[in-house]
């Protein structure tokens, strides 16, 4: 009934001319490392989260253990701004021997400073480090009977109710107790964790969200959420976490156990949007990915036009696919102002239409002709017609839009912000609504065959095109009421 | 074995040519309001806090609540620097009945962002939030008691444990389970503690920390660790909340239990230094207190002299009873530059001496005169030689080094951060010892007795001057290990 | 002989893991509007000079006057960082009149605070603000003459030599006297003036910084380098400045006066690489040019390979016409992160080599392939060549690079920073010396006839790659020593 | 005509609680040093404009020169805020040999950075600095000439004239340059000026504004508003400037030129108030001199009380001197708050009754008792009848206000901020209406012959009392329109 508004500091939002605001929000990425030769493991996290940056924005965290000291840094801001010289220079010990980071989004829990990960608890168990990227959708069921118990919890934040979950496996030992709360949790999420001697891996039984193994020539062990973050540190990939499996690196080398045994579905807006051109998730590589969605795109939905041209930076790889299987020619119509902008009160101004004109500009090539305009996906709708605009007052003469992926028509409950249920344009509208709102010629979605033959390799969680979440839903299926209630 | 050095925010150190460097620093200030009007409480607990910056300057924290949301904002640094007007205004809800507020000084646990106060948390008995002066000398015993039981510590804050253990009482009301806590902690402390809808406060059964109880003329109840600030606030000053007493207000008024019953000793540096010279503690005026202290002080330690001089501006109260007594002249013979310094490596320089000589200047008063220096207290040792220096530069022909309280020789264990035992100079050195130490022509500190007379009413703690420690010490008698064990 | 250096604020550099360090940079961007229409100017300056920030990142600056006030602000920093809302509500006089805005990289002059423009002088032709883009060769002898005369300088900017000689014209207007110092002042510039009543404009002899003219709806004029910030507020592109032409707008219109008759030869680097790609400069469309460059490159220098790829973001458009031109496929091959990294100490590591791989990623795209690497300009090589390391590493198996400029061998004097002559790497080793260092299997440069039919229309400065100066060098032939002594 | 509203960073108003704010402001603290042996300057700078921080709040700035760099850095704010690590560290330069500081309050010209002290210029004398403090009556008609001439300006600064002056007389060295411009300024003021090779320091001819001469034991010659500042870096004491002097050191020692020859008359308020309370000028000791305008004030109006309290700080020297000549005894019956307030609106309240309610609070030693309140000057009266106020309310039974300066009814141009004449309560109040608007039981003004008996030695400028203005005064008698005309 009541909003603990935890008041913090005011996130130094990114960039509010940011087209992505009307995209889906990956929440968080994570890094974790484990050094047989005791290191500053400081400057490594900072190099793996700063390459896992575009997965969250708003806030940056690490913790990092040697022997005797359990060191953590966090708070809102981009990882440049949250780890300055001096940061870095006192999380910088060199005889580390663990470490964790954290990059994030909000998604349940206020944007806060106090909810930042990752979060340092003492236990029974030593001190305890967690970052996770990812949704439990039971989470408050277990908070309220732990509530009642008599346990108190000092944030929103879903990390608090595993670790205090491990906490009461108090005969066990860490990795007994993780592998016992992971059967617990239901959801789509991919965990890091640490104890000044151990860093543990896990992700959720259907393997929505991802996590990645790799290993340094220096026999360190890194688990990321994606391979960038492996490169950054010069590791080497060893493979992908396993759904339901729980990994754990100490000084006896790396270990594994298959917790639970689930259907494999990994979210496909990992390779749609999410993941870095240069990722490469579950067997399955994020660039040519986009490539086939864009060919895909051009076989279901072949158009007429003179010139091909994405929405950058994302609708890249897709706009390069359709150009090639449709023979029209691809080209830069669209430039994007690389500053970031600042938000005001824009006097005697539409501000998104103002924010969408500061960020993007069309070129001289889409003068006279007839533009395939490819994008990625289409929330709200409201940038989309913003930039079909844009075109036509270039002097394009039709616009046609083509989307790599299917209409979003669902909620995420596992670590995705798409918006509340009402605010997606395809939940309410027909497709003819839609692309009379955004004002294109023609407007076509790819087709959930289509993502699946693109990306190929594993199976999928489509819930927010079909609604089957493979890993349940919350009791009240209200994301909203979710976030606030207490 | 570990240390949780929870990194953060260096703390916006407020002024490193300050000679409070070598006093007893109090730990923290509390305040807390219940307003049956609804109003902005923030306004109010900012004076309210503002008022007791003397008592902490490394944090400071509020929270604020109405029938709808619990706001908290805390940081290190003075009050006027956490709190800024973006923070003001967002705490400044116009319909808040309960707020508490907090300064400190860290005594236990670190000195951390993460560990100001106050603290709030979700529990059964809904949102709490607390702030609390002073020491528990068995939290870390009750700590590790519910370690094992399987709870999570996220901070090193004794408050945190306060907390776990009013929520383990789940059947228990508020008040009822705050009063069977009161009873296990042991040490000394006065707490305000809020819900949404109740503020409460109490007092260890000895009374060894101050709190104050006032009251508005809309009918708003004020608790507070001085009644300065209660006059900050426009209210006046109804009683003391008495040892082992617990106190709230809520809707339906205010309303007292008295929990435990013990001997009254309440701080004697309270009067000593610690409290403002305007401030009126368990019955006892400060200045007048301090006033008959240096009248004390010139009947037990006559000298024939000149000028009697203070140390400012602690000093200035005994320097004028010193002069009353003894007929001798007071004069402004050491000028104190209010502006803040900052810390820095000085070239080819004494630190130390430099620091005294920014902050302290002599005046032509003591120029060819026998000067009695007045002060409140020698912990170190070392300030007071270098100031005795400065007076011999400045052309005094004699320095009677007068202190107002007796030679400090053990710990204090009750929140007060009087320097580890083996750096006392009085724990381990002679009166004489200590007069050549510090360059004096003849040194005298006030007895117990004439502190006792002085003060007058009450009985009193003097644990830091004879070793009798009225609320008990902890399991293990060593405060260092105390902070950093875990 | 001395070096005034004047301290000031570090410079936030806005991104040191920038590929730009290694390429040409522009010194400055200038905007300036007149509005007969009383209006809050601080605004619409704050959206062109954002619109030009790709101009210049290590300054910001605005002035705006009405009939009582003339307001400046200006600092180190990126626009939205120097613009935050206070500073724009106070500059946000909702009568203005006259406005002109600035970003800058330094040239002459160090990096400082106290030299960010606009400059503004009280003079008797009143207050005065200007701002300018690029570089006067004679500024030092004619600032010589002026000390000599008893003048003071408080700068080390070229703009206050201009002010001191408009100033000296005491019995001339402010059109007269500013066409009068037109005539004495040699180099490349671009210069906007303001008084409270009066916007000028004016371009150097041979056009080599670009000026446009634009106008709004509500009869504003503009001043601006681009087109692009005509366009970010809302106003019509109307016609570039010409060569020698002076511009002012004032309560009577719009008026000009052709001061001077030189040979067009404007920048050619303003198409190959610094204005964006959605400007039109001087009749010539920048995208088209680089695609243009692009397709000649392909003529010039065809090879056998499987992909085109372009180092992003200012190699896209010549990527995509050597694309066309020779029909390999185009390829995203390098994924550029868009988030700004930070200066650092990174242990144990090429610095260089570490800020290119945090700043570009290989895609899967270059993989088993042929890569022609299509770049616009080689000033260093060191970059150039790790980026070829990164494409071999991972798996290309040729990179044949090709280069939209000619080598550059001279240094500029006309406002760009491309390094000191020993410096460029062309300036002292062959194209197959070069070719080894980058370490690619092939490399070519466009000619210059190349650039002059790509570009077409105008005549060319290409003083950079020949060493044919139009308009002049500074006596001593050394920007270096121009720069620091006095 | 317009106003030059230079906008700039809001300065760190250090403290919206201060008193002070109804106090005569002084407006400047100048230091310089020339030291033989090459060293470090910019900490024994430092340490000198803190020790003159009570000249000064809203500005601090210093250059250093060693032979081949010129450095300087200044901002808004205090000393410790305006020079942190970064900036010292990049001043410490350790071979300098010429250094001066500056602290200020704005008077002429509004209150900005860009109006910073010191000014650096460069001249045909070289690289210049130069830091003053006081007024120049003439500098505005000097400057309309020179503005006719065809200089420019580029700050509203008065020290930009001199500097021009100086720059003009092109064929004489800087000695006889300075010297001739020295007679052709008029006003009150006092100088510091450096080349890289020479520190020249000098006093208006009638030697309003002071300034000392200091050595310290290394051979380096140090110059300072104040001896305090000498103290602080370890300088002995020479002797005073001579009013019309000129002093200057450099390699072949100290110098000095007789320049000017007037009635000697320094400015009484620097005994009054503005000198800190350990200085010593024109050979008169400030402490000893606050003492007899005390004991002065208590023979001319003397009363019958039981206590005598000074307003602190700097009321504490006449308070002392008034209860040794009374009789009565001296309390401390005002307790000053020493930390920092911040500006804000506060709701419901008034905010300087709130102003010093938070910053001065009565102790015990009031309550029942007839009180003689000490304070220095009085300007608007209105803290004044705010402090009388809080006594009665805090139980004082009388009131007697005794004032150690005469009624203020006149504007200073010799550069004091008294506020405008108009604000002035003894310019249009008579004795009995001001102690009605104050609220006291009496209140009497020490005579003008008390001042001069107490200060004791030289003439002393008196105008704000009588009016009657020993250099002279502005053009148009109107401080206001002088600040803000152009």
């Amino acid at each position: 009934m009541q909003k603990l508004d935890l008041l913090a500091l005011v996130p130094p939002s990114p960039d509010p001319f940011d087209l992505e605001f009307d995209k889906p929000r990956e929440e968080c990425g994570v890094f974790g490392i484990y050094s047989p030769l005791p290191q500053n493991l400081a400057w490594l996290t900072y190099l793996g989260i700063f390459s896992l940056q575009h997965r969250g924005q708003e806030a940056a965290g690490m913790c990092v253990a040697n022997d005797t000291q359990f060191l953590v840094e966090k708070d809102l801001g981009l990882v440049t701004q949250v780890f300055d010289d001096t940061m870095l220079e006192r999380l910088g010990i060199d005889d580390a021997r663990v470490a964790i980071g954290h990059v994030r989004y909000s998604t349940t829990g206020s944007n806060l400073r106090f909810n930042a990960q990752p979060m340092n608890v003492r236990s029974n168990k030593g001190i305890l480090g967690l970052a996770h990227n990812g949704n439990f959708v039971n989470a408050r069921e277990i908070r309220n009977l732990m509530l009642e118990e008599g346990t108190i919890f000092n944030t929103t934040n879903d990390t608090e109710v595993m670790l205090n979950r491990i906490a009461r496996y108090s005969r066990l030992n860490l990795v007994d107790a993780t592998s016992r709360v992971m059967l617990e949790m239901r959801g789509g999420f991919a965990v890091v964790l640490m104890s000044k001697d151990m860093l543990l891996g896990l992700r959720d039984p259907n393997g929505v969200r991802p996590l990645v193994i790799g290993q340094r020539d220096d026999g360190a062990w890194v688990f990321a959420s994606e391979p960038v973050a492996l490169k950054a540190v010069d590791a080497t990939f060893v493979r992908d976490v396993l759904p339901g499996e729980l990994v754990w690196a100490d000084k006896t080398g790396l270990h594994s156990l298959q917790v639970a045994h689930g259907q494999p579905t990994p979210c496909a807006f990992e390779w749609i949007y999410f993941a870095r051109a240069d990722s490469y998730l579950d067997g399955v590589d994020v660039h040519e990915s986009r490539i086939r969605m864009g060919e895909q795109l051009a076989l279901e939905h072949p158009v007429d036009a003179d010139i091909v041209v994405p929405v950058p930076d994302s609708g890249i790889g897709a706009a390069i696919g359709y150009a090639r299987a449709s023979g029209i020619p691809f080209d830069y119509g669209l430039h994007k102002n690389p500053y970031a902008g600042r938000s005001f009160i824009a006097p005697n101004q539409d501000a998104r239409a103002l924010k969408v004109k500061m960020k993007l500009a069309p070129t001289s090539a889409v003068r006279g002709k007839r533009v395939v305009l490819v994008d990625d996906s289409i929330v709200r709708g409201t940038t989309s017609s913003l930039i079909v605009n844009l075109l036509f007052e270039a002097g394009a003469t039709e616009v046609h839009f083509r989307v790599s992926s299917p209409p979003i028509t669902n909620p995420c409950f596992y670590g995705i912000d798409t918006a509340a249920r009402k605010e997606l344009v395809a939940s309410h509208k027909s497709l003819e609504e839609i692309r009379e709102l955004i004002g294109a010629n023609s407007l076509a979605f790819i087709s959930e065959r289509g993502i699946r033959e693109a990306v190929g390799g594993p199976g999928l969680c489509l819930a927010c095109f079909n609604g089957q979440y493979p890993a349940g839903v919350p009791l009240e299926n209200d994301v909203d009421k979710f976030a606030l209630e207490i």
